[in-house]
């Protein structure tokens, strides 16, 4: 395992809008950026880094050809923005990283808590991992507000019966690529079809309920289940996202109702509300915890959010935790608590 | 040290709201109390514990003979829920308990960071503990809302510039020990004349910083201050805990702002009220994290808190990350994240 560094060295695979903030953090905070990775034949693949993220000094081109990239850079740690699902392909890109002898943290969503599902994959990332004495974990804006904040309040009840998140995000402030996988702009029987269709992989909170039993010390009892509900446009709203107007009667995104039941009897759940916002609207986190007889005792809530800022910054703060733990998939339940990294503090 | 155990035995040495709430929560859910303690010559002193505390079962007698009736009934941890500060007598009340072999867990606010001020005892008591194997914190309320849910949130920015905290509780939830102590009652003249005075110890909050400043991995810089600003009645408001009214133009309580800043620039405050609530108001705790330049980025609030729940429950979710920490004080920067205790959930 390499040895901690206060300044380690970070490679970035990914250079979407994600992967850009985080590369401009990593720079405002004086850490080594020594890598960017884009897709082969991109058209950012050559370009220099320093350019893409809008910071100077970082003279030196993004690169398609990732294995080698990572074999001349030699990073402590590669930061990873690329998509959502441990599919084949991303286990590609994490398994180029741990084979060249670095620390993976990404903000893939199901890599919260890759064991919440019987992925193959998972195990299989996880041995490589091991074997090559490398640490992987998945973090972001989830690992603060999904989990550990909730793990903490939870912490302050005597008797804990159930714990109810709710959360709203903009799909405008993710790109493209989100803003189609939320169904923005069609229509309820296009959705309805959709969802209707069998490939749709688990959501978001699916992969942060099984973190936050985790931290919580709770055991799934097996069932887990997910209720989706369109949101739809009053009037046309338009998407910065898509570049087009959502159509009054179409989709402005969609709630996921993710319920996960533990062993101890106590029910997790949380309803996520990814969609295009009308203008007063801003990103809020609220939980309640209840007690057995389902009355609510404990109240959390995040007004104002940047989900954007939160999720680059949470992942930023976990990289020394990261090249610091285990080998292995570690899961962010297993880390110390998240805060703030004063090693790299921006003076 | 002793063995970590499921369900630890557990004394209780205070039985005053606090305390007596404690032995509720412990036999809720079934954890092994096994001694009440109390002043020697109180009214308390030989009476039944569970008649005092209102549940069944617990048919043996407060004792006032603490050091005697601690050896027999041999704790692994002792819960004292008697006072705020580090002084004589409290330093007497743990002694008795770590000479005894106990572990000791305390809502004494001085404890959640006795290292804040050059306090002798502090020390006395760390060398103590650590002679006996036996490890001294202090928790509550503070632990969850004004140092972990807080470092948590600040984990989650990449410009760390301050965090400001602003919080009420009731003093009538308190008794009327806390109630005197919050001046209720008094002329803005008293007031002024008592704060002047140059007796008055630290105020709660004061610990919290340090504890704050210590989770988040900040150095403090020595500068330390605290504002003390009456709150006074606008009409006639009764008071449960004094058990009289308080007259409009005299004080509610006050309100207490600290101040600590850190030798890496950011600055730490917290605006504490503590006053006897009209009917209207319940107790809320909200945070804010500010960036470099001020500005703010992070927001967490709990509404309707009940502060005597949290106080509670958050010591009795402590006790076992308290039996496994190492011997000494220790605190709570330095035990695990906090969260439910899932070994004694109540079923």
């Amino acid at each position: 395992m390499p040895e901690v560094k206060e300044s380690p060295r970070v490679a970035v695979y990914g250079l979407g809008a994600m992967g850009l903030e985080i590369v401009r953090i990593l720079y405002r905070r004086h850490a080594r950026v020594v890598a960017g990775i884009v897709r082969p034949g991109s058209d950012k693949d050559g370009r220099d880094l320093g350019d893409l993220a809008g910071v100077p000094g970082l003279t030196f081109p993004a690169r398609g050809d990732a294995s080698q990239a990572l074999h001349e850079a030699a990073p402590d740690i590669v930061v990873v923005t690329v998509s959502t699902y441990l599919d084949d392909t991303q286990f590609g890109i994490f398994s180029t990283a741990v084979r060249a002898g670095a620390h993976v943290i990404t903000l893939a969503e199901e890599m919260l808590y890759p064991f919440a599902t019987d992925n193959p994959l998972a195990r299989e990332l996880d041995t490589l991992a091991r074997e090559h004495g490398v640490t992987v974990t998945g973090t972001g804006h989830q690992d603060a507000y999904w989990v550990n904040l909730i793990s903490v309040l939870a912490g302050s009840t005597h008797d804990l019966g159930g714990i109810e998140g709710r959360l709203a995000w903009n799909v405008d402030d993710f790109g493209p690529a989100l803003a189609e996988q939320q169904r923005v702009g069609t229509t309820t029987e296009d959705f309805s079809r959709w969802l209707a269709g069998t490939e749709r992989p688990p959501s978001f909170t699916h992969y942060s309920l099984y973190a936050l039993a985790a931290a919580v010390g709770l055991t799934p009892d097996g069932t887990a289940e997910c209720v989706t509900e369109p949101v739809l446009a009053e009037r046309d709203i338009h998407s910065k996202a898509l570049g087009t107007t959502v159509r009054s009667g179409t989709l402005l995104g969609y709630t996921d109702t993710d319920t996960l039941r533990t062993k101890e009897g106590i029910t997790l759940s949380v309803s996520s509300q990814g969609k295009v916002y009308d203008e007063h609207e801003t990103d809020y986190n609220e939980w309640r915890v209840t007690d057995g007889s389902g009355k609510p005792t404990l109240h959390l809530r995040n007004s104002d959010l940047s989900t954007a800022h939160t999720t680059c910054a949470s992942l930023v703060n976990r990289i020394p935790d990261v090249i610091a733990a285990r080998p292995g998939i570690v899961t962010v339940d297993q880390l110390p608590q998240l805060r703030y990294w004063t090693g790299l503090h921006l003076a």
